[in-house]
Protein backbone atom coordinates (compact mmCIF):
# COMPACT_ATOMS: atom_id res chain seq x y z
CA UNK A 1 0.00 0.00 0.00
CA UNK A 2 1.13 3.42 -0.84
CA UNK A 3 1.64 6.07 1.72
CA UNK A 4 0.19 9.30 0.43
CA UNK A 5 2.10 12.20 2.53
CA UNK A 6 -0.14 14.83 3.70
CA UNK A 7 0.79 18.60 1.99
CA UNK A 8 0.45 20.04 5.40
CA UNK A 9 2.87 17.58 7.51
CA UNK A 10 6.48 18.46 7.19
CA UNK A 11 9.42 16.05 8.58
CA UNK A 12 12.81 17.65 9.64
CA UNK A 13 16.22 16.05 8.50
CA UNK A 14 15.86 14.36 12.31
CA UNK A 15 12.89 12.24 11.57
CA UNK A 16 10.33 14.99 14.00
CA UNK A 17 7.61 15.66 12.46
CA UNK A 18 5.95 19.68 12.30
CA UNK A 19 2.42 20.39 11.03
CA UNK A 20 1.60 23.08 9.34
CA UNK A 21 -1.32 26.01 10.61
CA UNK A 22 -2.76 28.66 9.19
CA UNK A 23 -0.42 31.09 11.63
CA UNK A 24 2.77 28.82 11.36
CA UNK A 25 4.11 25.12 12.27
CA UNK A 26 4.26 23.21 15.57
CA UNK A 27 6.37 20.33 16.45
CA UNK A 28 3.61 16.82 17.16
CA UNK A 29 4.71 16.57 20.43
CA UNK A 30 2.61 12.96 20.76
CA UNK A 31 5.38 10.61 20.56
CA UNK A 32 3.19 7.58 20.06
CA UNK A 33 1.27 9.89 17.50
CA UNK A 34 4.75 10.92 16.00
CA UNK A 35 4.78 7.15 15.13
CA UNK A 36 1.63 6.67 13.63
CA UNK A 37 1.92 9.94 11.39
CA UNK A 38 4.28 8.40 9.72
CA UNK A 39 3.38 4.56 9.51
CA UNK A 40 -0.37 5.08 9.08
CA UNK A 41 -3.11 6.95 7.72
CA UNK A 42 -4.67 9.80 9.09
CA UNK A 43 -6.79 9.36 12.97
CA UNK A 44 -5.77 6.36 14.61
CA UNK A 45 -3.50 6.75 17.56
CA UNK A 46 -4.65 10.42 18.26
CA UNK A 47 -7.38 10.81 21.14
CA UNK A 48 -10.00 12.02 20.69
CA UNK A 49 -8.72 15.25 23.34
CA UNK A 50 -5.53 15.76 21.44
CA UNK A 51 -7.90 15.77 18.26
CA UNK A 52 -10.31 18.12 20.07
CA UNK A 53 -7.63 20.51 21.52
CA UNK A 54 -5.90 20.96 18.00
CA UNK A 55 -9.21 22.38 16.26
CA UNK A 56 -9.96 24.72 19.61
CA UNK A 57 -6.47 25.91 19.37
CA UNK A 58 -7.40 26.69 15.20
CA UNK A 59 -10.63 27.81 16.23
CA UNK A 60 -8.58 30.43 19.16
CA UNK A 61 -5.76 31.39 16.16
CA UNK A 62 -8.05 32.33 13.36
CA UNK A 63 -10.87 34.20 15.92
CA UNK A 64 -13.37 32.05 14.83
CA UNK A 65 -13.80 31.40 18.42
CA UNK A 66 -13.16 31.18 22.29
CA UNK A 67 -12.98 27.48 23.69
CA UNK A 68 -11.06 26.19 26.13
CA UNK A 69 -10.62 22.69 27.86
CA UNK A 70 -10.83 23.20 31.66
CA UNK A 71 -8.05 21.89 33.76
CA UNK A 72 -8.94 18.81 35.44
CA UNK A 73 -9.83 19.79 39.15
CA UNK A 74 -7.08 19.04 41.65
CA UNK A 75 -6.87 18.78 45.42
CA UNK A 76 -3.33 20.51 46.79
CA UNK A 77 -2.33 18.52 50.19
CA UNK A 78 0.90 19.48 50.29
CA UNK A 79 3.74 21.84 48.39
CA UNK A 80 7.51 22.53 48.72
CA UNK A 81 8.89 25.97 48.01
CA UNK A 82 12.55 25.08 47.61
CA UNK A 83 15.13 27.90 47.11
CA UNK A 84 15.59 29.55 43.66
CA UNK A 85 12.80 27.21 42.12
CA UNK A 86 9.63 26.84 41.75
CA UNK A 87 7.20 25.75 43.76
CA UNK A 88 6.63 21.50 43.61
CA UNK A 89 3.87 20.13 44.64
CA UNK A 90 4.09 16.79 46.55
CA UNK A 91 0.41 15.41 47.30
CA UNK A 92 -2.27 16.04 45.74
CA UNK A 93 -5.21 14.44 44.41
CA UNK A 94 -7.56 14.07 41.51
CA UNK A 95 -11.34 15.95 41.94
CA UNK A 96 -14.21 14.94 40.34
CA UNK A 97 -15.34 17.12 37.79
CA UNK A 98 -19.14 18.73 38.25
CA UNK A 99 -18.99 20.36 34.90
CA UNK A 100 -18.11 19.66 31.42
CA UNK A 101 -14.70 19.70 30.01
CA UNK A 102 -15.35 22.29 27.36
CA UNK A 103 -16.85 26.01 26.93
CA UNK A 104 -16.62 28.88 25.82
CA UNK A 105 -17.93 31.55 22.96
CA UNK A 106 -19.04 31.21 19.78
CA UNK A 107 -20.80 34.13 17.47
CA UNK A 108 -22.24 35.59 20.62
CA UNK A 109 -23.39 32.06 21.79
CA UNK A 110 -22.27 30.01 25.02
CA UNK A 111 -20.46 26.81 24.23
CA UNK A 112 -20.85 23.99 26.74
CA UNK A 113 -19.62 20.45 25.88
CA UNK A 114 -18.21 17.19 27.00
CA UNK A 115 -16.22 14.25 24.70
CA UNK A 116 -16.11 11.29 25.61
CA UNK A 117 -14.52 8.29 23.54
CA UNK A 118 -15.36 4.62 23.65
CA UNK A 119 -13.66 1.58 22.15
CA UNK A 120 -17.06 -0.44 22.21
CA UNK A 121 -18.28 -1.42 18.61
CA UNK A 122 -21.90 -1.50 19.63
CA UNK A 123 -23.13 0.38 22.48
CA UNK A 124 -21.49 4.17 24.06
CA UNK A 125 -22.32 3.72 28.03
CA UNK A 126 -23.53 6.28 29.92
CA UNK A 127 -21.43 5.49 32.99
CA UNK A 128 -19.20 7.53 31.03
CA UNK A 129 -20.98 10.77 32.36
CA UNK A 130 -21.69 12.00 36.14
CA UNK A 131 -24.55 12.95 37.41
CA UNK A 132 -23.02 16.30 37.83
CA UNK A 133 -22.18 16.48 34.62
CA UNK A 134 -25.88 15.59 33.54
CA UNK A 135 -27.28 18.14 36.03
CA UNK A 136 -24.40 21.00 34.46
CA UNK A 137 -26.25 20.23 30.84
CA UNK A 138 -29.24 20.38 31.85
CA UNK A 139 -28.67 23.72 33.56
CA UNK A 140 -26.66 25.32 30.39
CA UNK A 141 -29.72 24.71 28.35
CA UNK A 142 -32.12 26.00 30.78
CA UNK A 143 -30.11 29.43 30.30
CA UNK A 144 -30.13 29.39 26.24
CA UNK A 145 -26.35 27.70 25.99
CA UNK A 146 -25.40 25.56 23.29
CA UNK A 147 -24.74 21.94 25.10
CA UNK A 148 -23.76 19.15 22.92
CA UNK A 149 -21.34 15.89 23.38
CA UNK A 150 -18.77 14.18 20.76
CA UNK A 151 -18.71 11.10 21.37
CA UNK A 152 -16.05 8.95 19.34
CA UNK A 153 -16.65 5.01 18.19
CA UNK A 154 -12.61 4.35 18.12
CA UNK A 155 -13.10 1.19 16.34
CA UNK A 156 -14.42 2.79 14.20
CA UNK A 157 -12.81 6.33 14.01
CA UNK A 158 -16.04 7.58 13.67
CA UNK A 159 -16.41 11.09 15.71
CA UNK A 160 -20.28 12.09 16.82
CA UNK A 161 -21.92 15.39 17.62
CA UNK A 162 -25.35 14.30 19.60
CA UNK A 163 -27.22 17.31 21.20
CA UNK A 164 -27.25 17.57 25.46
CA UNK A 165 -30.69 17.04 25.14
CA UNK A 166 -30.72 13.48 24.08
CA UNK A 167 -27.74 12.16 26.25
CA UNK A 168 -30.24 13.81 29.39
CA UNK A 169 -33.23 12.10 27.55
CA UNK A 170 -31.05 8.07 27.77
CA UNK A 171 -29.75 9.12 31.29
CA UNK A 172 -33.48 10.07 32.49
CA UNK A 173 -34.43 6.36 31.10
CA UNK A 174 -31.35 4.65 32.63
CA UNK A 175 -32.39 6.08 35.73
CA UNK A 176 -35.76 5.35 35.73
CA UNK A 177 -34.88 1.40 35.03
CA UNK A 178 -33.84 1.73 31.37
CA UNK A 179 -31.23 0.37 29.29
CA UNK A 180 -27.19 1.71 30.76
CA UNK A 181 -26.25 2.75 27.27
CA UNK A 182 -27.10 4.12 23.90
CA UNK A 183 -26.61 1.58 21.16
CA UNK A 184 -24.60 2.76 18.43
CA UNK A 185 -27.26 2.27 15.66
CA UNK A 186 -29.06 5.14 17.85
CA UNK A 187 -26.03 7.51 18.02
CA UNK A 188 -25.77 7.12 14.16
CA UNK A 189 -29.55 8.13 13.45
CA UNK A 190 -29.19 10.63 16.26
CA UNK A 191 -26.05 11.90 15.70
CA UNK A 192 -24.34 13.96 12.99
CA UNK A 193 -21.03 12.85 11.43
CA UNK A 194 -18.12 15.21 12.35
CA UNK A 195 -16.24 15.15 9.55
CA UNK A 196 -12.02 14.55 10.16
CA UNK A 197 -9.72 17.21 8.62
CA UNK A 198 -6.01 17.59 9.14
CA UNK A 199 -6.05 20.78 10.37
CA UNK A 200 -9.73 21.04 12.24
CA UNK A 201 -9.80 17.45 13.33
CA UNK A 202 -13.17 17.67 14.96
CA UNK A 203 -14.29 20.51 13.17
CA UNK A 204 -17.84 20.59 15.47
CA UNK A 205 -18.49 24.11 14.67
CA UNK A 206 -19.36 23.31 11.05
CA UNK A 207 -21.99 20.92 13.01
CA UNK A 208 -23.27 24.14 15.23
CA UNK A 209 -24.06 26.01 12.11
CA UNK A 210 -25.38 23.67 10.42
CA UNK A 211 -28.26 23.04 13.42
CA UNK A 212 -28.29 26.24 14.95
CA UNK A 213 -28.25 29.04 12.35
CA UNK B 1 -19.42 47.52 71.45
CA UNK B 2 -22.50 45.18 71.17
CA UNK B 3 -22.35 42.93 68.08
CA UNK B 4 -25.78 42.29 66.39
CA UNK B 5 -25.87 39.08 65.11
CA UNK B 6 -26.78 38.83 61.35
CA UNK B 7 -30.18 37.12 60.91
CA UNK B 8 -29.03 34.57 58.28
CA UNK B 9 -26.07 32.79 60.50
CA UNK B 10 -26.86 30.12 63.07
CA UNK B 11 -24.37 29.02 65.69
CA UNK B 12 -25.32 25.31 67.12
CA UNK B 13 -24.43 24.29 71.08
CA UNK B 14 -20.70 23.32 69.60
CA UNK B 15 -20.32 26.46 68.23
CA UNK B 16 -20.28 25.62 64.68
CA UNK B 17 -21.66 28.19 62.47
CA UNK B 18 -23.85 28.33 59.30
CA UNK B 19 -25.44 30.11 56.93
CA UNK B 20 -28.77 30.35 55.68
CA UNK B 21 -29.35 30.04 52.22
CA UNK B 22 -32.68 29.77 50.28
CA UNK B 23 -32.25 26.22 49.18
CA UNK B 24 -31.23 25.16 53.41
CA UNK B 25 -28.63 26.02 55.51
CA UNK B 26 -24.61 25.29 54.85
CA UNK B 27 -22.05 25.14 57.52
CA UNK B 28 -19.41 27.61 56.85
CA UNK B 29 -16.03 25.63 56.34
CA UNK B 30 -13.30 28.18 56.53
CA UNK B 31 -11.75 28.11 60.29
CA UNK B 32 -10.22 31.66 60.41
CA UNK B 33 -14.16 32.82 58.72
CA UNK B 34 -15.56 30.91 61.42
CA UNK B 35 -13.67 33.20 64.28
CA UNK B 36 -14.15 36.53 61.59
CA UNK B 37 -18.14 36.09 61.50
CA UNK B 38 -18.60 35.54 65.11
CA UNK B 39 -16.07 38.60 66.74
CA UNK B 40 -15.77 41.16 63.64
CA UNK B 41 -17.82 42.52 61.30
CA UNK B 42 -18.87 41.45 57.74
CA UNK B 43 -16.82 40.88 55.41
CA UNK B 44 -13.32 41.32 56.59
CA UNK B 45 -11.17 37.95 56.75
CA UNK B 46 -12.84 36.29 53.87
CA UNK B 47 -11.14 36.22 50.61
CA UNK B 48 -12.69 37.90 47.36
CA UNK B 49 -12.54 34.37 45.69
CA UNK B 50 -14.39 32.97 48.59
CA UNK B 51 -16.97 35.59 48.15
CA UNK B 52 -17.23 34.96 44.76
CA UNK B 53 -17.57 31.44 45.04
CA UNK B 54 -20.17 31.75 47.85
CA UNK B 55 -22.37 34.16 45.35
CA UNK B 56 -21.56 31.97 42.18
CA UNK B 57 -22.91 28.89 44.36
CA UNK B 58 -26.08 30.77 44.98
CA UNK B 59 -26.35 31.90 41.34
CA UNK B 60 -25.75 28.26 40.45
CA UNK B 61 -28.34 26.43 43.06
CA UNK B 62 -31.30 29.19 42.31
CA UNK B 63 -30.53 28.94 38.35
CA UNK B 64 -30.38 32.50 38.05
CA UNK B 65 -26.68 31.50 36.24
CA UNK B 66 -24.25 28.96 35.60
CA UNK B 67 -20.90 30.47 36.60
CA UNK B 68 -17.81 28.45 37.82
CA UNK B 69 -14.19 29.03 38.90
CA UNK B 70 -11.87 27.17 36.39
CA UNK B 71 -9.69 24.98 38.29
CA UNK B 72 -6.07 25.83 38.19
CA UNK B 73 -3.76 24.65 35.38
CA UNK B 74 -0.96 21.98 37.03
CA UNK B 75 0.97 20.12 35.10
CA UNK B 76 1.35 16.46 36.52
CA UNK B 77 4.80 14.72 36.29
CA UNK B 78 4.80 11.84 38.30
CA UNK B 79 1.54 9.75 39.70
CA UNK B 80 1.86 7.21 42.29
CA UNK B 81 -0.82 4.45 42.29
CA UNK B 82 -1.18 2.69 45.34
CA UNK B 83 -2.89 -0.68 45.55
CA UNK B 84 -6.32 -0.26 46.70
CA UNK B 85 -6.77 3.71 46.93
CA UNK B 86 -6.47 7.05 45.06
CA UNK B 87 -3.82 8.05 42.95
CA UNK B 88 -1.40 10.05 44.08
CA UNK B 89 0.09 12.94 42.34
CA UNK B 90 3.63 12.88 44.25
CA UNK B 91 5.35 15.27 41.77
CA UNK B 92 3.31 18.47 39.69
CA UNK B 93 3.71 22.17 38.69
CA UNK B 94 1.89 25.15 38.95
CA UNK B 95 1.54 26.35 34.87
CA UNK B 96 0.27 29.97 34.25
CA UNK B 97 -3.59 30.82 33.30
CA UNK B 98 -4.11 32.03 29.95
CA UNK B 99 -7.52 32.67 30.34
CA UNK B 100 -9.55 34.34 33.12
CA UNK B 101 -10.38 32.66 36.05
CA UNK B 102 -14.50 32.72 36.17
CA UNK B 103 -16.68 31.90 33.03
CA UNK B 104 -20.51 31.50 32.51
CA UNK B 105 -23.36 31.68 30.85
CA UNK B 106 -26.75 34.33 32.57
CA UNK B 107 -29.75 34.77 30.79
CA UNK B 108 -28.20 33.70 27.34
CA UNK B 109 -24.93 35.62 27.05
CA UNK B 110 -21.52 34.24 28.06
CA UNK B 111 -19.87 35.81 31.04
CA UNK B 112 -16.39 35.82 31.28
CA UNK B 113 -14.50 37.87 34.32
CA UNK B 114 -11.58 38.13 36.59
CA UNK B 115 -11.34 38.87 40.26
CA UNK B 116 -8.19 40.11 41.75
CA UNK B 117 -7.73 41.71 45.32
CA UNK B 118 -4.64 44.45 46.29
CA UNK B 119 -3.59 45.85 49.49
CA UNK B 120 -2.50 49.07 47.66
CA UNK B 121 -4.58 52.07 49.13
CA UNK B 122 -3.77 54.44 46.09
CA UNK B 123 -3.93 52.36 43.14
CA UNK B 124 -3.97 48.73 41.40
CA UNK B 125 -1.69 47.94 39.83
CA UNK B 126 -1.83 46.22 35.92
CA UNK B 127 1.19 43.65 36.66
CA UNK B 128 -1.64 41.66 38.13
CA UNK B 129 -2.56 40.80 34.58
CA UNK B 130 -1.14 38.62 32.34
CA UNK B 131 -0.44 39.43 28.41
CA UNK B 132 -2.71 36.25 27.87
CA UNK B 133 -5.08 37.04 29.63
CA UNK B 134 -5.65 40.23 28.13
CA UNK B 135 -5.52 38.78 24.69
CA UNK B 136 -8.01 36.66 26.36
CA UNK B 137 -10.61 39.49 27.22
CA UNK B 138 -10.05 41.25 24.03
CA UNK B 139 -11.32 38.02 22.09
CA UNK B 140 -14.28 37.31 23.98
CA UNK B 141 -14.95 41.22 23.49
CA UNK B 142 -15.07 40.39 20.02
CA UNK B 143 -17.40 37.12 20.34
CA UNK B 144 -19.79 39.74 21.84
CA UNK B 145 -19.52 38.13 25.81
CA UNK B 146 -20.20 39.81 28.63
CA UNK B 147 -16.34 40.33 29.91
CA UNK B 148 -15.42 42.51 33.19
CA UNK B 149 -12.82 42.47 35.93
CA UNK B 150 -14.01 42.55 39.45
CA UNK B 151 -11.11 44.24 41.97
CA UNK B 152 -11.16 44.71 45.26
CA UNK B 153 -9.02 46.82 47.47
CA UNK B 154 -9.24 45.35 50.76
CA UNK B 155 -7.86 47.47 53.13
CA UNK B 156 -11.32 49.83 52.00
CA UNK B 157 -13.13 46.86 51.64
CA UNK B 158 -14.67 48.05 48.28
CA UNK B 159 -15.48 45.48 45.66
CA UNK B 160 -15.37 47.10 41.76
CA UNK B 161 -16.87 46.02 38.67
CA UNK B 162 -14.51 47.34 35.71
CA UNK B 163 -15.67 46.65 32.30
CA UNK B 164 -12.71 45.16 30.49
CA UNK B 165 -12.81 47.11 27.83
CA UNK B 166 -11.26 49.70 30.70
CA UNK B 167 -8.53 47.65 31.85
CA UNK B 168 -7.99 46.51 28.30
CA UNK B 169 -6.85 50.28 27.63
CA UNK B 170 -5.19 50.85 30.40
CA UNK B 171 -2.79 48.24 29.54
CA UNK B 172 -2.24 49.09 26.26
CA UNK B 173 -1.17 52.43 27.48
CA UNK B 174 0.88 50.95 29.55
CA UNK B 175 2.81 48.48 26.94
CA UNK B 176 3.36 51.69 24.94
CA UNK B 177 5.01 53.36 28.20
CA UNK B 178 2.00 54.57 30.34
CA UNK B 179 1.83 54.15 34.00
CA UNK B 180 1.81 50.71 35.26
CA UNK B 181 -1.56 50.59 37.70
CA UNK B 182 -5.12 52.74 37.57
CA UNK B 183 -5.29 54.98 40.27
CA UNK B 184 -8.05 53.96 42.97
CA UNK B 185 -9.82 57.44 41.79
CA UNK B 186 -10.14 56.48 37.95
CA UNK B 187 -11.14 53.16 39.40
CA UNK B 188 -14.05 54.54 41.78
CA UNK B 189 -14.73 57.10 38.25
CA UNK B 190 -14.95 54.27 35.98
CA UNK B 191 -16.25 51.45 38.22
CA UNK B 192 -19.47 50.16 39.82
CA UNK B 193 -19.64 49.66 43.70
CA UNK B 194 -20.70 45.98 44.15
CA UNK B 195 -22.96 46.22 47.21
CA UNK B 196 -22.07 43.29 50.05
CA UNK B 197 -24.49 41.16 51.20
CA UNK B 198 -24.37 38.07 53.75
CA UNK B 199 -25.67 35.78 51.05
CA UNK B 200 -24.71 37.05 47.48
CA UNK B 201 -21.48 38.42 49.13
CA UNK B 202 -20.46 39.72 45.11
CA UNK B 203 -23.66 40.53 43.47
CA UNK B 204 -21.92 41.16 40.07
CA UNK B 205 -25.09 40.01 37.88
CA UNK B 206 -26.72 43.54 39.74
CA UNK B 207 -24.30 45.05 37.54
CA UNK B 208 -24.96 43.08 34.46
CA UNK B 209 -28.42 43.58 34.36
CA UNK B 210 -27.85 47.37 35.26
CA UNK B 211 -24.94 47.94 32.39
CA UNK B 212 -26.25 45.71 29.73
CA UNK B 213 -30.19 45.23 30.12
Amino acid sequence: MLFEWPSNIIMDSDRRIYMKYPNGIRPIQNKHMRKQAVYTYANRGMSLEEDINITNDLYNTSHRAVVHKKPTPIQIVRVNYPKRSAAVITEAYFQSKSTTDYNGIYRGKHLDFEAKETKNKTLFPLANFHPHQIEHMEQIIAQDGLCFCIIRFTVYDETYFIKADDIIHFYKQMEQGGRKSISYDKIQTLGILIPFHYQTRVDYLRVVDQLFY
